[in-house]
């Protein structure tokens, strides 16, 4: 049974949407969660009315998991933090939308990932994932750096790994890189018997299909292979990079998300290593905090 | 008016067929070229009925340059030198083709631009265009080398010139790499003011439209910008050593040949440049050439 909550009780939605998913977290007025949902991408730069459907139906089996009636929409202060909203006419069309709430706010997924991470505004975060970027804010001044994406930019990442054993492989079975172990396990993982069968396979891959080879990299690595080794020394350099930027910005804190920072995070220089923090927060959260954060501030200097 | 040729005549037609062009000459049967055409994109292993129509509508339109009547296709032995074709089942399916002409063969783009290079099949050709790869042949024994596409391989092409000056922009523009005049070059040539607006001009972009970017690296480096020497010196580097191994196999002679070759060339060490040779034909010459060649052991040897 659904029920309506308290008349003029505030509501507070968080919502992380990006390439491939789309995170809800729902929580009451002091950011106490009462339910969550997932749903599908949400990335309005690369599909403004996929992205708009996802958040519509992930809020409402938010609601319904909390058992309060969909009407309860029209209480709920929405933060979203979007991958694609950092180009201009994104985020203006996102701001824009007619949604049936309380008020809603919008912003990038960077910047809600970072919120989340140090419970605060200030403070840099790196993702390490499919894809790589940082962030940071200090006194309401940011930074954002790389996300770019492959093969443009994004060192360090999982799609980049996977490219860089292919290469690898390529190099070594033309005879014109280096013997690496990576040959055999590539050739292995793809179910390939020869170069021109490896390029066959990845005629259609996308950033995920390469991102999948990156731990035949760690493993080739542990087993003492100059190759790998070489190439997660690559990766890492350029995230010590992207974290010293951010720190010299000033940010009092930094932490490392995204599915391969565990990994990667050991292999940048130890003095740097040991200034990461875990983040405190899912990004989800961030998008809340954040949606409190600026209804408070628009009811205090209403326009 | 067209006409037909006397009966028992054999005419060759040479067919050079890639991802952009198709290019056919039409020769007498002692290899002297009566007319050439030009048509879309062949390569079957990107789109065979696309390759198909493009193969019949040039052939068609030689025939009609030649003066000759379209029912002398029967008379015609065709070689195709194909892109793709290296995959086993793109070759039995070109090969497996039912075409009205005398007798067709298939082999690769690579192997008719050698035979076309050196006007004989004994000797190596690196291309430099968009891509890069390397072939030989030496006594029927044959290499290919290379030709894996942007990103897994293809190093020193005019893509991935082009990507390199895209990442070292970024790079720069993040003060996470060195400053570089192919930032300011590649943002105006992209009408972008930011990073931001460079990645989402590149949102679509194809290998050609990096490869539009390769020219800038060549100037940069005559006014002698680091970062753009820099790339060029690795991209030559891959090259030398892709000839080298072609020169190890027991290739009488080398030839380079593609819209890059001679941007490219004087940038491989000087002891090896200088081994190069120029191409004494045009591919689709050396398609003709293959054809011939297969006829006449055909017709000493039937099966």
């Amino acid at each position: 049974m659904s029920e309506s909550p308290p008349k003029n009780t505030l509501l507070y939605a968080g919502i992380d949407g990006g390439g491939t998913k789309c995170q809800v977290t729902l929580t009451d007025s002091n950011l106490k969660p009462l339910a969550s949902a997932r749903g599908g991408p949400a990335n309005p730069y690369q599909d403004m009315a996929t992205a708009k459907h996802a958040i519509e139906t992930t809020l409402a089996a938010a609601l319904d998991k909390a058992g309060l009636n969909r009407s309860a929409m029209s209480q709920v202060v929405i933060g979203m933090g979007l991958a694609g909203v950092n180009i201009r006419e994104i985020h203006q069309a996102m701001c824009a939308w007619q949604l049936p709430c309380a008020k809603h706010f919008v912003t990038t997924d960077m910047h809600i990932a970072n919120t989340a991470a140090h419970s605060a505004p200030n403070g840099a975060v790196i993702v390490i994932g499919t894809g790589t970027s940082g962030f940071c804010e200090v006194d309401g001044r940011t930074l954002s750096l790389g996300g770019h994406g492959y093969p443009l930019g994004d060192k360090g990442s999982g799609c980049w790994l996977g490219i860089s054993a292919i290469q690898a492989t390529l190099l070594a079975e033309d005879k014109l890189g280096p013997k690496t172990q990576l040959a055999p396990m590539v050739l292995e993982a793809l179910q390939a018997r020869t170069s021109l069968d490896l390029v066959a396979k990845l005629n259609n891959a996308k950033q995920r299909d390469f991102a999948a080879l990156a731990p035949l990299v760690f493993s080739a690595a542990e087993n003492e292979d100059a190759v790998a080794k070489n190439i997660i020394r690559e990766g890492a350099e350029y995230l010590a990079g992207l974290a010293q930027r951010l720190l010299d910005f000033g940010a009092p804190r930094i932490s490392a998300i995204g599915g391969l920072s565990k990994k990667m995070l050991p292999n940048i220089k130890s003095d740097l290593a040991q200034k990461f923090q875990p983040a405190l927060e899912a990004p989800e959260m961030g998008a809340a905090i954040f949606a409190r954060k600026q209804f408070k501030a628009m009811l205090s200097d209403p326009k």
